[in-house]
């Protein structure tokens, strides 16, 4: 292969597109691999479509490779199907909908765990037909609220999409094993450091699931990780709970005057100044503090709780919400309070809520409901409000003076907190999701009636795992893996081109000599990209080679007088000078030894 | 390459699905290629999907060997560039619409000119830019009113459609003759029988048209050739123009009492009975029918005409709106004729309208438009209507007695009608458009401001090409072009397998041999698609062979005890019994022949 930069479709770009965010965004449409055609949406020019068009073919030949069968589905599809899985009201406004000409209700399919259900549902019957794995590579929709990041977060974009389907959870476990391995196979292929994180799996229902994420500063993932192996979504991460504490001789709890304390930092210093401890002073950790909520249920049903939380720790809403799923949070606002005088603002106390909370005239308790993070154990001492303003209770012992109605994952993770498994503490990290495997289970069979009688003719249903990669992500994570200031430096595996080729100067014999040498080693089968347009100073040719990122770049220039050319890796490395008589040799050479590598 | 029965994704259906009304969509569905997910929207199972790659293969090696570059646009577009050509409202409802959660309004493209444009205008600006041409395989929506014929009338079709961009007319002609050898060879490869037609451009605009179909008595399109090579689509067939008559010494026009003869035919018959002529009897095509239509034009506008036409030939309405496009032509009706009531039903004749019409009190002609059919020129002699019930003018001269406004191409082409190349009568058959190559011009270009310095320094607007394939309707026009009752029979080049290998019976050695071979062949390249279930009767093995259309079918069975194997072509011809230590060596050889042929 031999693209020539003289009738390559590109224009490289010195400016910045006004919109980019993140260098992989601003080094794709300055280098001339996308362009953008509306907010969210992108055209792929040559070079690009050849990284993508690379990326593809190293998925789907570890997809192959695991015995997992390519279809395709369509991107329109009638919303009977998501109608029947409860997902067309789900999606809410995140999805694009549409009406055909008779008005038939369609949408631009966001994922397609309907479609391939039924079609499964439609050409098999018998466990004889399972184990079974699916998948495409497809061009996906979502209306995002905020497209960014370029193909980091866009609303029409390609995603690998597989399922298994099996007759029972070891064959789900087999399956999930051997997209799992693939996936580590396809990420190490494409150059990507990838992480593999426990996930919840949210919404979805099913078990087990991970995600591969991409460290980089400018994830959108935020994610933990310890020297000794853990490694989760912020989401997926458990508090390890301590034991219970002895304090049979704790003293009782007191309510203390605390006037103009309505914030933790205000309560610490007055219990400093006023009710000071002997051993040591006291923290925010030693307040409980109590936080309301509200859950938007999917029926659109309002419900506010209480989650009471060390006064040290933020709640994370993200993790509050994984933990409460399907239902979504949101603050509480004034209307809340008002409704529910017995939360006073700022000295708020367990005593108002959930099962402490007093029996009305009726004997029944009509109270908020109260959840308290798993740190918060029986026997353990802390100083909280009392429900009246300018009050706190001080020895307000967990077990003995106040209960819950359960416990949540709401606090924030903080590096320095122990892994849930003991390998020691965390660090956190954001990363680019770049693959979701998940055990999904019998919910899309269930709803949608997949069924296959089993070995004793009896009809079970089956269950389905579901694996995704966002392939155009991928090729995101990839130029934001593998850039410098001056361009994107792609792998070899993916790169748009092996070597580049400038010629440099206007002296004939230099770009016959390059022209010699591209065509040379296109027939031996190194894709080459040639920049041989006669009238560019050696200055803009350097760097369009450098933005456009091809991992070879070969100057035949001047030293041509002396019988070399010059061969830079792009991503850094010594440049050799090279006769001209054995630059193809040590060119395909190195080419090897790069896609070896 | 080697896929096996008893895994592969696929189940053959003995019933037609009942929608189907064509072999390639019946044949497709039966077969397991395909499976409908909404009305002219289609899922591609495995075998399908390979089909599928293997044309796109085709048609991308035929365009990059042309020089052409590959780029992909969103299928999810604004409406803002379609606004600017006018097609937003153009389309009206034959194009999907949305809106985006900030009321946006969107179009699932149809085609892509304006983007291709924009493109071109984004990223170049000089005659040394070009020419240039470009591509993209991708699918493409429409909503059409009655989606049919599985993949040949689809809502959802994946298209190549090329662009080429000149800087003068000379570059057009040179890109439409590449790209027009190049479908050439493209359909070639595919084993795809095809006639090259001219066409109308119609209402795209540009000058030169021709269309690519492939003949089939299915197809929606009719074509017309001559013995001496003249080829096109009825609409773009013009009627050679007779000579004028020297009719100085006829008679003059008489008006008759023709009593109820409203059609053609009575009145014939009346004028036989009645106005015998002496050299012949009368016969339709001694009058002049004179037929009402209603234009309406993309502003809405609905515009009255008649049409005049020798009476022995119908008004075909595709090629009269071929010659008033943009317009559409509709009947008229009751309201029109009440409007009007000069057009006297069953006895309307030239006197009444276009520039015979009396002129009114002030002198203007405020009379219907009126077109005549270029058989009539000036000296013909007719009969036709008197604008009266019951009466008509015989002797009535073109040119002598009445005129018109214009003459329009409206009256229908007929077998034995002269080619206008005079290369012989004409034959009338039918085909499926696969491709269409046109010479746009500059109308997008125009419309949307692409323009570039030529060598001068001066602007000019870039001409333009337009170059489609219906990538989908092509691999069912392969379907209908080779396949019999029994099921397809996939030409070589696009068989989703090279070999379909048959294990017969229940004997161990046979399987173990079946085995052997598929691994063999596959390990040499070939293609295999083998059957390997253990339980399934060799009838149903055999019957699926010839539905699913793999070119060779190899039978491993009872011959294996003789040490043979059977051989067979799936498209017909002799069946070889070959010895089993040869059988690899000759399939594979005989493979070599078909992807040779």
């Amino acid at each position: 292969m031999l693209l020539r930069m003289s009738t390559l479709f590109v224009r490289t770009l010195r400016e910045d597109p006004a919109d980019a965010e993140v260098a992989s965004h601003r080094l794709l449409v300055r280098a001339g691999y996308i362009r953008r055609a509306a907010p969210g949406i992108y055209t792929w020019l040559p070079l690009g479509l050849r990284v993508l068009a690379k990326v593809e073919r190293v998925v789907r030949e570890e997809m192959d490779a695991i015995g997992a069968q390519e279809v395709h589905f369509p991107a329109l599809l009638p919303k009977e199907p998501y109608e029947a899985t409860g997902r067309w009201a789900e999606y809410g406004p995140n999805i694009f909908r549409l009406k055909d000409r008779k008005g038939a209700d369609y949408l631009l399919a966001p994922t397609h765990e309907e479609l391939f259900t039924l079609l499964v549902k439609d050409l098999y019957s018998s466990y004889k037909d399972l184990p079974l794995a699916l998948y495409q590579i497809q061009t996906k929709y979502r209306d995002e609220a905020r497209p960014r990041a370029g193909l980091i977060r866009g609303r029409e974009f390609v995603m690998k999409d597989a399922y298994s389907f099996d007759v029972d959870d070891e064959g789900l476990a087999r399956a999930y094993e051997a997209q799992r391995a693939a996936y580590q196979r396809i990420f190490r292929r494409l150059g990507l450091e990838f992480v593999i994180v426990a996930a919840t799996s949210g919404a979805m229902g099913g078990s087990r699931s991970e995600e591969f994420l991409t460290p980089t500063a400018i994830g959108e993932d935020t994610f933990v990780r310890s020297a000794g192996g853990y490694a989760a979504n912020v989401e997926a991460v458990t508090t390890p709970v301590p034991e219970p504490v002895d304090l049979s001789d704790a003293p009782a709890a007191h309510v203390e005057d605390t006037p103009d304390t309505p914030t933790i930092d205000s309560l610490v210093a007055h219990a400093n100044a006023h009710q000071a401890r002997a051993d040591r002073p006291w923290t925010a950790a030693d307040t409980l503090k109590n936080v309301v909520l509200a859950l938007v249920h999917p029926t659109g049903e309002r419900e506010l709780v209480v989650v009471g939380l060390p006064g040290d720790r933020e709640v994370d809403l993200k993790r509050l919400e994984a933990g409460v799923a399907p239902a979504e949070v949101e603050p509480a606002g004034d209307a809340d309070f008002a409704a529910h005088p017995e939360l006073v603002r700022g000295y708020l106390g367990p005593g108002a809520v959930g099962p402490n909370a007093p029996a009305g005239p009726d004997g029944e308790r009509a109270s908020v409901r109260y959840m308290l993070d798993p740190r918060v154990v029986p026997g353990t001492r802390w100083i909280t409000g009392a429900n009246e303003p300018g009050r706190h209770v001080f020895d307000l012992v967990a077990g003995r003076d106040f209960t819950a109605d359960g416990t949540v994952e709401a606090a924030e993770v903080r590096a320095g907190d122990p892994a849930p498994d003991g390998s020691g503490p965390l660090e956190l990290a954001r990363g680019i999701e770049i693959g979701h495997i998940f055990q999904l289970g019998r919910k899309y069979a269930q709803a949608l009636g997949l069924t296959v009688l089993d070995r004793n003719g009896k009809s079970v249903v089956v269950t389905m795992g579901s694996y995704g990669i966002g392939v155009t992500r991928v090729l995101a994570a990839l130029a934001e893996a593998h850039h410098d200031e001056r361009g994107l430096a792609w792998p070899a595996h993916v790169a748009p081109a092996h070597v580049h080729v400038v010629a440099t100067g206007k002296d004939e014999a230099v770009f016959a000599a390059a022209e010699a040498l591209a065509t040379t080693l296109s027939a031996r089968g190194v894709e080459v990209l040639y920049d041989d347009r006669p009238k560019v100073s050696p200055g803009v040719k350097f760097a369009d080679a450098e933005l456009l990122g091809v991992p070879l770049v070969v100057v035949v220039g001047r030293g041509l007088a002396d019988g070399v050319v010059e061969v830079r890796p792009r991503a850094g490395g010594t440049a050799e000078q090279v006769s001209v008589h054995a630059a193809a040799d040590r060119v395909a050479e190195l080419v090897d030894g790069l896609l070896a590598g």
